[in-house]
């Protein structure tokens, strides 16, 4: 067995390549069945594909350097598909500084892009997602629910005005990964555990629980103010739809008290936020706590929408 | 842009790590419905999908460290499934001295199986697709037609004896890829360009063809012998079969003349072969001249078995 510089199950994967220099490669696969609502348009769905891999690199801190991609696409994909494919694979993986640089093309039923994507790292600049301790703080990169609120709007037609609506449907559309946010923030040294939401909130928290055998006690929400809104207007959940969505691509972390100014600097500085949230401690479960009143947080993970779609 | 210390559209892709060292990365996706005939376990679907990537590797004489693989599974896939194909997968990674260190499993209507293959090398090392000279000689690690002759008794149920049977079908379903011949090779610098023959021979001749602007003349084809056989008794077309298959794991290569007996003894001491098959031609075509009998070869490539498996 290679060192494993990063553990199993981590967000990316590593390999050694000297002392205290690793590569870090991650490969994840948007699916069309499950991962592309009606109404994204196939350049979406091919930018989100890079998204949803660098938002991993985003978590580590690392910068993504090339990205390969494996297409596979169904016999009535006419070529103006395939263009609109490569054009998005392309816009993504430049707007986060990397280039596509291979892949393959095959036949198959329903659209697959599969990325990998490839970058180097010093070792000790990684973020992973076992080093929370007792007293952090836990802290995320933006608010949560938009995407869960957006797919509200996709699938059961709810209502929201059209301002809403736009920043609704784009947080699915074109999603953000924060690489900025992650590269600044590895660089502070400040962050001991680091996940990225893609999941959903509740189950990255739960990750980071289990990973570095912790509990996190969260006293504020980070519910997206649309969120809010559109909760109230179709008499939705709002704290529901921020904790158990999922396809967020934001950072979820945990800080050194002592470094909290440093690391939250960091995050504005790249142009970003870092919100704190809660605290991490002893006792290994995950409990929402606002104004005294506690509840558990489930370990719920997102699921696809399946093929209600 | 990286520098590209591999071409696009060579069989992997490379990222410099440092002066003279390269990162090698591969990405190629297995899919049920056109890779994998019925008759194939998923044990040998998944260790198929990794022998598929381990084989450009050795094209281009890299060892290949880590895999990652990212699935979609049916829904109507059991447990007992999922552990085949995971025990195919590390079967395969381990055989040619690799590790599935990481991926992802969701949902898809086909089996996709995407591998991500890492390793490095030194850039001189590399065999390229490209460097092909007139007067080389054209050379393959085996014979050929048999996965083609195998597909035969797969898809029309031709007729063959029993260890002939055996012998073309596991050339489909335990398919190997010569590893050891393509370091062993890329060690003694003989190489000028080289190409895993997975798209058929005839179009890895015309692949070489193309990248290196030279033409190639092919004065002994490597006809597998139980090819011939089964050719004859079912009165197919042998020649067809080895030219025009697929699939088929070898390594196609040009070597310097005055190097030809370093290249032999590398392969034959990795427990391999070298056959020569032809030369290389300033005229930029494809020929086959078996006793001054010429004829063009057709750039047909693979194609896959498709829907009428």
């Amino acid at each position: 067995m290679p060192k494993m510089p990063v553990p199993f199950g981590d967000d990316v994967s590593g390999v050694e390549l000297s002392k205290g220099h690793v590569a870090v490669l991650k490969t994840d696969m948007l699916v069309g069945k499950t991962d592309v609502p009606k109404g994204m348009s196939f350049w979406q769905a091919a930018r989100k594909a890079i998204v949803m891999n660098v938002s991993d690199f985003a978590a580590k801190g690392v910068q993504p350097i090339a990205a390969l991609v494996s297409l596979g696409i169904p016999a009535d994909f006419t070529t103006e598909n395939v263009a609109e494919i490569a054009g998005g694979l392309n816009a993504g993986a430049r707007q986060y500084g990397a280039y596509v640089i291979g892949g393959d093309t095959g036949e198959s039923n329903d659209l697959i892009i599969s990325i990998s994507l490839f970058g180097t790292a010093t070792k000790k600049d990684l973020m992973l997602r076992n080093g929370a301790r007792p007293g952090d703080i836990v802290a995320v990169t933006g608010f949560f629910g938009k995407t869960a609120a957006g797919l509200h709007l996709f699938l059961d037609r709810d209502a929201a005005s059209s301002d809403l609506q736009e920043i609704l449907l784009s947080s699915i559309c074109t999603p953000q990964a924060r690489l900025k946010e992650g590269i600044a923030l590895s660089k502070t040294h400040a962050v001991t555990s680091s996940i990225d939401s893609s999941d959903g909130l509740a189950w990255c928290l739960h990750e980071i629980s289990r990973m570095s055998n912790v509990g996190v006690l969260i006293s504020s929400l980070p519910v997206a103010e649309e969120v809010v809104r559109f909760a109230e207007f179709n008499n939705l959940d709002a704290e529901e739809l921020a904790l158990y969505g999922g396809e967020e691509y934001e950072l979820v972390v945990t800080v050194k008290p002592k470094e909290w100014v440093n690391a939250e600097t960091a995050c504005e500085s790249a142009g970003g936020q870092l919100l704190p949230i809660g605290k991490v401690m002893r006792d290994p479960q995950v409990i929402l706590d606002i104004d005294g009143c506690k509840k558990p947080i489930e370990p719920h993970g997102y699921e696809h929408f399946k093929t209600t779609v």
